[in-house]
């Protein structure tokens, strides 16, 4: 094995762990906190349990919440101008992967100058970020755990991957608490995402013993948990989904991506698509594209998904495929590309784009802009 | 689930990242480190080449090698007077347990002054400590990835546990390849302690779904890959341990121990044995006494162990116990506690010092000094 790379931020896992919040902020130096998060949050009520937390705590506190689903550069450079006019000292965001992303962003240019667009890529921050303390309220993203940060630049309508370690927050607090305020279509639309993080890391060219370990622990959890979560919002369920998403983040952090999410980046920024509702009409697509590449782990992943103890590798891998197609058809989710792209014509700029994304670099199987338009046309 | 928390440093792993040491050092400040090993480390070559590595590199180093197997208090103080006279910025360390605990406990005094005896015990660190990456050269004490540093006070003669987040080093290295170097006798100490790690971790009241996972994965790395690595050498299950031990260290540092570990503490501080040569004396004794406490997942690592799929959770774990037991007597272990302590009378005071020590505290069923006499005299 050559040398691989495992970095997480400090973890406090649990109900009730957003109480911690105020104690944490000051262990790394809080004075005024720059806190984002968005105005579905908002609604949830957990931006004022958060301002409430740091207010009682004697910390100050300025909040911005003009953030997209899908963050925009302009929006980062926003923040980065009211942090430096306010002087604030510690970023803390709480929200799904678009108010983390979004301060993520705003923290690179705070300790790094210049635009978002600089750090497009891997590995190109130079200079520290302030102390980041992140709150998931969706369990999917995994910003609070991961070196990536999804930024949309405007003007090429390209999702930027920018990929870092100073990316990762320095304390992630994650509430399963929080996982009860989110709606049915959120629930799935996160889960499907991190089970996407799970199964991509898990073949991904930089997998290790560490990152497979837990990106098959995610998957166990997402296949197990994801229904009763979605139908019955069970509080259990949705832990295990926390513990699953967070599980996928230390995966996918460490291991990278592959096709499917250099395709959804690339998607999301021409057609500003929810990025979890990318990966039902992609994922088996994709999955069959790179068997060929990874016949035992797929195989191993396709007895975990079906449950099946089905000896052939690809037997297995393709029974496991087929159980994921059912599962997104009873959930009643959409599987086809074509509902999210308007203009058919937009596929082969978009197939050229994903190649240019930091997430193309891991994945399993070369895949060329043709290769990519094949796997489009199968899920058209 | 009550909150926990789950820190673990950056981890470079795979044969060869060694070769790494002085990007990471650089990358956390050093311009001279004070670089603690001891005399058998030496031997192996390894010292030489971590000096020829930072000596390549520009990088300025202080050599410390005072160290016993039991690091004590006075060899602590020496090396922060050598570290304060030559002006140092970083530590590194490589070896097993003892240089690395050495070097915590000189890292602590460098960054909070005093003497190491007053931070015995958990959380008592309040100020930062200077940058510290880790090498190990065993696969087992785990000291590379944990909040836990064990010094001995030889006035005392107790082995003190010193727990804190301030302990988890900076960066962790782990190259498999070092492992090669090891005798027989170290490989199994080593890797029966990474075991212990695991099932106390595993049972431990502060176990979370991520130290389970990192429990689990440990234990089944050990016992598929124990003999062929300690018989053989065999580099892949060499490898395999490196990643056990790893997992183990996850799990033991953000769950705790019990009283096997705290058995073993005070036993070592009276009678200064090789650490990993306690638990095949203890181990099994210290299962069978909490096994009325955590029967479920005693069950789940009697499975494990054994490769039986019986069902009673009581059934499986006792032949769990049993086969643990079958394993030392064929590895021709000590299992008798007598052999170690060469005075009975000791064992009443080694088990009320038990009870003082921080990982008594964590473990599943309440134990008093006579709970933890009557384990000592079934092991004796």
């Amino acid at each position: 094995m050559l040398s691989t790379k495992f970095a997480i931020p400090d973890v406090i896992f649990g109900r009730g762990a957003i109480t911690h919040l105020a104690q944490c902020a000051k262990r790394v130096g809080a004075k005024r906190v720059f806190f984002v998060s968005d105005q579905g949050v908002e609604d949830a009520g957990w931006v004022g349990l958060v301002k409430g937390i740091l207010r009682a705590n004697g910390l100050g506190c300025v909040y911005f919440n003009e953030v997209n689903s899908n963050p925009r550069d302009k929006q980062v450079q926003k923040g980065v101008e009211i942090y430096r006019e306010e002087r604030c000292d510690v970023v803390v965001a709480i929200g799904g992967g678009s108010p983390m992303d979004a301060a993520k962003g705003i923290a690179t240019i705070v300790g790094n100058g210049g635009e978002i667009r600089d750090y497009e890529g891997a590995n190109r921050i130079m200079h520290p970020l302030p102390p980041m303390i992140f709150i998931p309220s969706t369990a999917g993203s995994s910003s609070d755990i991961s070196q990536f940060c999804i930024i949309t630049d405007m003007e090429r309508k390209v999702k930027m991957s920018i990929i870092s370690r100073s990316l990762v927050p320095n304390i992630s607090i994650i509430d399963p608490q929080l996982l009860v305020t989110q709606d049915r279509s959120l629930i799935l639309a996160s889960g499907i995402d991190a089970m996407a993080h799970a199964i991509e890391s898990y073949v991904s060219k930089l997998a290790s013993p560490f990152t497979e370990l837990h990106a098959l622990n995610a998957l166990k959890l997402i296949i197990a948990n994801l229904r009763p979560a979605a139908e019955e919002k069970d509080i259990e369920a949705l832990e295990q989904l926390s513990i699953a998403s967070t599980s996928a983040g230390m995966s996918f952090s460490n291991a990278g991506l592959g096709d499917l999410h250099a395709l959804a980046h690339a998607l999301g920024g021409q057609c500003d698509v929810l990025h979890g509702w990318v990966h039902p009409t992609l994922l088996t697509s994709v999955m069959r594209y790179n068997l060929p590449s990874r016949m035992a782990k797929m195989g191993e992943i396709g007895r975990l998904i079906s449950g099946s103890d089905i000896r052939s590798d690809q037997d297995a891998a393709l029974l496991g495929i087929d159980t994921l197609e059912k599962l997104f058809a009873e959930l009643d989710l959409n599987t086809s590309l074509r509902e999210l792209v308007p203009d058919k014509s937009d596929l082969k700029h978009i197939c050229t784009t994903a190649t240019f994304d930091a997430c193309h670099l891991t994945n399993p199987r070369p895949a060329s802009p043709e290769d990519l338009m094949s796997i489009c046309e199968e899920a058209w």
